[in-house]
């Protein structure tokens, strides 16, 4: 019989390719997604594809009930880090009780393992690099949710045995990113930009620094991980390990489109300076990733995004909290004229 | 204009203490308590109780925008630490869901100062004593819970401005502490079982210790910390110093009831065997607190018990995984038989 893998999320970025190295491993692969920031599309060939939210509990029973998944890939989640200040309750009603209900599930029908993609969200603006063992002190609720996740799974090993794998990767980019996504991902928010002739928005001076991660040294270890016991109840840090300025990488996203960027700086948001991890850890145990540079990579995403072109920019429509919200996030209700 | 304030859970055991204090201070005090785990003759006369749970949204909203609170306390939660595994979406959505919706709306009315009734279960198993400055890693989802409220009202301070008060209590007992609840509270369960003449129940052997912290150390300082401002967007333990077994809690509970009880040894659960806090940094803004000793506090509890006589055990009817629930708790869906 054929293993079967739920992945969540698996419409999105990272877990349409991790669905896609799932299939290539020959699992049965389950995507539960509600395509609120995936598209059907970007499902690889050969995945059942079921169309609904992590957070519809009747729905994710009904699944593990019918599947009886050996592996869970939860990568569904609403990864606007800055935006999470803004949509409190929303980030942890979608991001922890969404996740809480596949641990519930993976408990009771006996996972054999569970793979969580966190995010170095979790560290908050401590020491650099980021290792594992450092203990998280994160800053923002998307990042209190991540790590509110991480430490439920390490309850739920120690009471149930459940095994999990934890990743924080970081500032990913490549194909099948959502670039029509305003709120996160500058990458794709800069080729859209550019496709559109628009000039690219920097929150602060953009000498903040990030190291961007290709998405193969991203998905690959985390499609691995469920045959690597090596790798069960640990956390694992994966991505690049180079950073670059906010400014150095609009020159290098310029460059693959053949154009000098004109620059519009907003004012800083809410966020860490600089932010980059150590992967000695991943690295021991999945081996050294792929070496593919930031030019490489830029290049290779900027000819699939000149494939499927600019898509315009979704808006999130339930904001709870406007004080403060970054220029050029604001969208004030319709009726907020009216009403107030 | 009378500084009017929000009590959450005050119909519950520590929050109707609260309740009474802040009336005492000259508050006008709203109660919002769901009953769950309260009881309406708890509620002190003068203040204005409404029905109704922190994870109704609208309700919330609708509380702030009449009453524009000054305070917010928010004692509110369903506290059964050991049961937390087997509810964990319950868990999750009434700790933190219902504390998120009290933020959001905190920061809209811009509410001067926000009282947190945290625990000592965010520390897990680690160093002894507990102190406020140990980066805490919580085992358990109760824990999780509080710890991520934490982290979220922290964030909120830093971006928002709103001011906050966190307190990690241990082990209260006192009058109007639910009794009946058998998942919670060992000096309540104690007390009830003593009254209905049955044995008493310890899981483990008993030698497990706690410094058991009489009310009025704990609500007092609560009720105090929104007019201290040496206090705001601070952490404290608070509580009693002196840790005993649960062996000598039985003996001393005995004592107050005139008998030599039973004890019936169960198979011990998932917990911390050693738990007791620093009190220095609360002590340091607060004072001292009572100096009651566990004799005295047990006598005025036991005299409140004996007048309100036995109340017979609520079971809860929410389990979401048996696997492994404690003996002594389990109670199968009557469908459970059908179904499987």
């Amino acid at each position: 019989m054929k293993i079967k893998s739920l992945v969540t999320g698996g419409a999105g970025f990272i877990g349409s390719h991790v669905a896609k190295h799932c299939l290539d491993m020959g699992h049965e692969v389950i995507i539960l997604d509600d395509l609120s920031g995936g598209f059907e599309d970007h499902i690889p060939a050969g995945a059942v594809f079921v169309q609904g939210s992590v957070t519809d509990e009747a729905l994710v029973s009904e699944l593990f009930a019918t599947y009886r998944f050996d592996y869970v890939y939860h990568l569904a989640a609403y990864a606007a880090e800055g935006l999470s200040h803004f949509i409190r309750r929303f980030n942890y009603n979608n991001n922890l009780i969404g996740s809480i209900n596949l641990i519930n599930e993976s408990v009771k029908h006996k996972v054999k393992c569970f793979t969580f993609t966190s995010s170095i969200a979790v560290y908050g603006a401590g020491q650099l690099p980021m290792r594992e063992d450092m203990i998280p002190t994160p800053e923002d609720p998307y990042g209190v949710s991540k790590y509110a996740v991480e430490l439920d799974l390490k309850a739920a090993h120690e009471m149930f045995g459940l095994n999990y794998v934890v990743f924080r990767p970081h500032n990913v980019y490549g194909e099948n990113q959502n670039i029509g996504d305003k709120y996160r991902n500058v990458i794709g928010i800069f080729m859209n930009q550019i496709m559109q002739g628009q000039s690219l928005t920097i929150f602060g001076d953009g000498e903040q620094t990030r190291a961007f991660s290709y998405i193969d040294d991203v998905a690959i270890p985390i499609a691995k991980s469920v045959v690597t016991p090596a790798a069960y109840n640990q956390v694992f840090n994966i991505g690049a390990d180079k950073p670059y300025t906010v400014n150095e990488l609009a020159k290098v996203v310029g460059a693959c489109f053949n154009v000098t960027p004109q620059i519009n700086y907003l004012q800083a948001r809410n966020e860490v300076m600089h932010a980059y991890s150590d992967h000695t850890k991943a690295h021991a145990v999945f081996g050294e990733g792929s070496g593919i540079t930031l030019d490489e990579g830029i290049r290779k995403m900027a000819a699939w995004a000149k494939e499927v072109g600019a898509r315009k920019s979704k808006e999130f429509d339930n904001i709870e909290i406007y004080e403060k919200l970054p220029q050029g996030w604001e969208k004030k209700p319709e009726t907020a004229a009216a009403t107030v």
